[in-house]
C-alpha cells in the first residue's frame, strides 16, 4: 500500500508538470530547475545571471525554501517577478506547488523562468516540476566526492555548475576525480566552471542558456 | 490515507529507536546522531576526534549514504568497527536500518556511537534512529543564512558545530546573524566553533561528548 500511495503521488505530479511545461513551452519561456546541497550558491548564481542575460531576456524566478523569504528579497531587484514558496516541513518543490505560482507571472513577457529548489541533494531529483532543463550546482567547499555519493540527482542533470571555483588553490580538491565520476554516470551534460565572484565561466553558462531556449521552446 | 501511512512510519520507526536507546544505554555507549548538509565536514570532523578521544573511548560508524563506500572506508583505520549503509534512494538513515546494523558491533566494549546521516538538512530531522544526542553541522561556505532557512533540523540539535571556521577571514560570514537566528529557535544547545583542519575546539566538542556520556548512559 505504501508503495502505491508513493507511485500514485509521482503520476500525479508528472501530470501537472507535463501542463507546466507545455504552458511555458508556448510562451518561449524556458525554464531551469536549479538543484544542489544548500549553501552551493544558488542564489549568488542568479543575482549574477539575470543582470548579465540583460533586458532582451527578462527573468522571473520562484524559490523554494523551508522557512524565511531571505531568497526572494535577494533576488527581487533582479527579477521581473519573484516567488517564494515555504515548503514548510518539505524536502522538494513539486509540480501543483509550481503550477500555483505561475499564476503571480506576466508569461508573455519573460524569456526565463529559473526556479530555485530547495537545498538538498536527494529528494528534489525525483520530482519533475515541468522545467525544460536542470542545472546542478556542485561548489568547490563540498568536497570532491559528492558525484560518486549523490548519483541520482547528477545522473539528471543536463548541466553541471562547479560553483566557487576561486576557491580551488585555497581547497584541496581533485577536479580530475569529479570528471571521472560524472563520466561514469552522465556523458550528455556540459561540466561549467563558474566563479559567481570573479565571473568566470559565465560566458559559456549563459550561451548554453539561450541555446537551450532556442532548443526546447517554440518560436 | 497517505498521512495515515506517514504517521504508522513515523510511529514503527520511533518504537524500533526507543529500542536501539535503551540496548545503548545499558551498555554505557553514547549514540550521537551527525547531521549536515552535504559537504560540511562529518567525515572529517569523525576522522579527527576519534583519534582524539583515544583508546579509552573506543568507537563505533555507522555512515548512511545513497551510494559509495567511500566514507567508510576513510574512516576504517580510526574506528573498533565502521558499517556502511548504503540508502539507494533514500534521503535519510532510519531506526530501522541502524538496528540491523548494529549486531556487527561489540556493544560492550565501544564508548562512542557515531552515526553519520545521509548528508541532508531536511529529511533526517524527522526521524529518531534511538542516537542520545544529535550534533548539527554547519559550515562557514554554505554560508550564514541556513539555522534561519533550515529550523526543523536546528530546533533539535543538541549541540550545534560551526565547521570551518579557518575559513572566517577568507569568505564573508556574519557570525552574529547565526547565533541571532539560532536564539531565536534553540537556547538549548551549545554553539562551538570547530576547524578540523587546525583543530579549533575541539576541547570543547570533546569535552562535550564525555559530559554527555555521562549523563545519557548508566554505570
Amino acid at each position: 500500500m505504501k508503495i502505491n500511495v508513493v507511485e500514485n503521488v509521482l503520476k500525479a505530479n508528472d501530470a501537472v508538470a507535463a501542463a507546466n511545461r507545455r504552458m511555458l513551452s508556448d510562451r518561449r519561456l524556458l525554464a531551469v530547475n536549479l538543484m544542489s546541497a544548500p549553501g552551493s550558491g544558488k542564489t549568488t548564481l542568479l543575482e549574477k545571471t539575470i543582470p548579465a542575460l540583460g533586458e532582451e531576456y527578462p527573468c522571473g524566478v520562484m524559490v523554494g525554501d523551508l522557512q524565511t523569504t531571505r531568497d526572494a528579497e535577494r533576488l527581487g531587484p533582479y527579477a521581473v517577478t519573484t516567488t517564494q514558496i515555504n515548503t514548510g516541513t518539505g524536502c522538494h518543490l513539486s509540480a501543483t506547488q509550481v503550477a500555483e505560482a505561475l499564476p503571480a507571472f506576466d508569461l508573455d513577457r519573460l524569456a526565463f523562468l529559473f526556479i530555485e529548489n530547495v537545498g538538498n541533494m536527494v529528494c528534489p531529483a525525483q520530482f519533475d516540476l515541468g522545467e525544460h532543463v536542470k542545472a546542478i550546482l556542485l561548489s568547490i567547499p563540498e568536497g570532491d566526492d559528492k558525484v560518486a555519493k549523490y548519483p541520482t540527482l547528477f545522473q539528471q542533470a543536463d548541466v553541471v555548475l562547479l560553483t566557487k571555483v576561486d576557491l580551488l588553490g585555497i581547497l584541496d580538491y581533485d577536479l580530475n576525480r569529479v570528471r571521472d565520476d560524472l563520466a561514469r554516470i552522465n556523458t550528455r551534460a556540459p561540466f561549467i566552471q563558474l566563479s559567481s565572484k570573479t565571473g568566470q565561466g559565465f560566458d559559456q553558462w549563459l550561451a548554453w542558456l539561450k541555446q537551450q531556449r532556442l532548443e526546447h521552446t517554440r518560436a
